[in-house]
């Protein structure tokens, strides 16, 4: 079997930030599959087709990407950010465990990328410079009841925690109650950064504190970071705070 | 001040993973601080100078990179994979804190990278395709109970987890104890990716299962994922299997 399908991270959103791998990947797809407005980001090349869907159809845009590779197409499948982060390269592994068992026979590649947690800490300090977790706040793929318990467990244990996928249309209260649920955890005082679009030209970051976090300042586009007990401000004249958490932990006083 | 300091993120190790933003930034600086691996990483460029220190001097070299941006320097601070993740980004952040006044007036920029942790993830699939955490393992700069309680709260509630740090000549034993521990709470099939030097010529990645995983799989060079009770084996003809964690978790049985 020839073909080969590429699973490829373009990272938070500007050229700066695509890798090098990403590029050579992308430019040797015959085709690539992708949510819209990341397909958009990639660059145009002479002969090579595009395959636009929703970004709520990740199974069937798997199914359709593997069958076409199965075909012996070289596909790329493109994932804002990192594609191993509730992102495209579950989705195939997804896809091949269901599909045909030809499809096990594939060549399958991931090229990661930087995913936004990264990027939106990278604007304002060092936000996960200790131990942190990574949660999707979508209640559409797991019971609202595990978001809380994990949250709950995230934040008593001292983790920071990037909270994914905030926000939607048909989710529109999960956010606050996350926020209210943390300040049962955590000090009043503990940062919240709301980074929406990093690196791109819309970009806007800001830092709020658990008190005042709303879920108003959040929307699909938004990569959210609440700091741990130990996260803090370091104030500037005439800059932006940093916001950082120490490299040291001290024993947990609960 | 006309100083400038720069922490930029080299990816895991290989050239096609660094992205064009931290290429520019290194490009522009007039030294570079760093531990000595990672110097030999960056590209060349006739004037610049090379400031190499142990990798245990995190906070020596943050402060003597401030003080020379504070001359007037343009400073760029390496680290492997990403700065904001158990790297130089939260010591530059320490020592501003620390420091004298004047560093917090100096224009201070991070630039992302892409952590090991998603290097090595999309070696094998997306083991980290649902919630999960970074946990370092190190009780150098925190109390061995806190690691303890993290690894507790962190697989109990669902995420699967990436070990930094596992293992050093000072910390032999760290590793196997935090085996021994998640074994009582996780699936003795649970999957164990150990992922060594991902992206460079003598990089090494196997994956195990949590009744057999041993620390004597890793190394200081070792990024090690853990999975969570969902993290399951596609098993492939003539192809290694594939590790991930479906994009759906359900309601927890505790």
């Amino acid at each position: 079997m020839s073909g080969r399908l590429t699973v490829v991270g373009l990272g938070p959103g500007s050229a700066g930030q695509l890798t090098p791998d990403a590029s050579v990947a992308l430019e040797a797809a015959d085709v690539v599959f992708g949510y819209g407005p990341y397909l958009e980001r990639v660059p145009n090349r002479v002969g090579q087709r595009r395959q636009r869907s929703d970004n709520r159809e990740e199974i069937d845009r798997a199914n359709r990407a593997l069958a076409e590779a199965a075909e012996g197409a070289h596909v790329a499948v493109v994932s804002g950010g990192d594609p191993g982060v509730f992102a495209m390269a579950a989705a195939i592994c997804e896809a091949i465990e269901c599909g045909p068992g030809e499809w096990r026979e594939l060549d399958v590649a991931i090229v990661p990328g930087i995913t936004s947690m990264l990027a939106v800490a990278a604007r304002v300090g060092a936000p996960l410079g200790h131990d942190f977790c990574a949660l999707s706040l979508s209640d559409n793929l797991k019971p609202w009841s595990v978001v809380e318990q994990r949250l709950k467990a995230a934040a008593s244990a001292g983790f920071a925690i990037g909270l994914y996928n905030p926000v939607s249309r048909s989710r529109p209260w999960q956010l606050d109650r996350a926020f209210e649920l943390l300040r049962t955890h955590l000090p009043s005082s503990t940062p919240v950064v709301f980074g929406r679009a990093v690196g791109r030209a819309d970009e806007r970051v800001r830092v709020a504190d658990l008190a005042t976090a709303s879920g108003s300042d959040a929307d699909m586009s938004t990569c959210i970071i609440v700091g741990s007990a130990e996260t803090r401000l370091i104030e500037r004249p005439n800059r932006a705070a940093l916001v950082y958490t120490p490299r040291s932990a001290r024993a947990a006083s609960t």
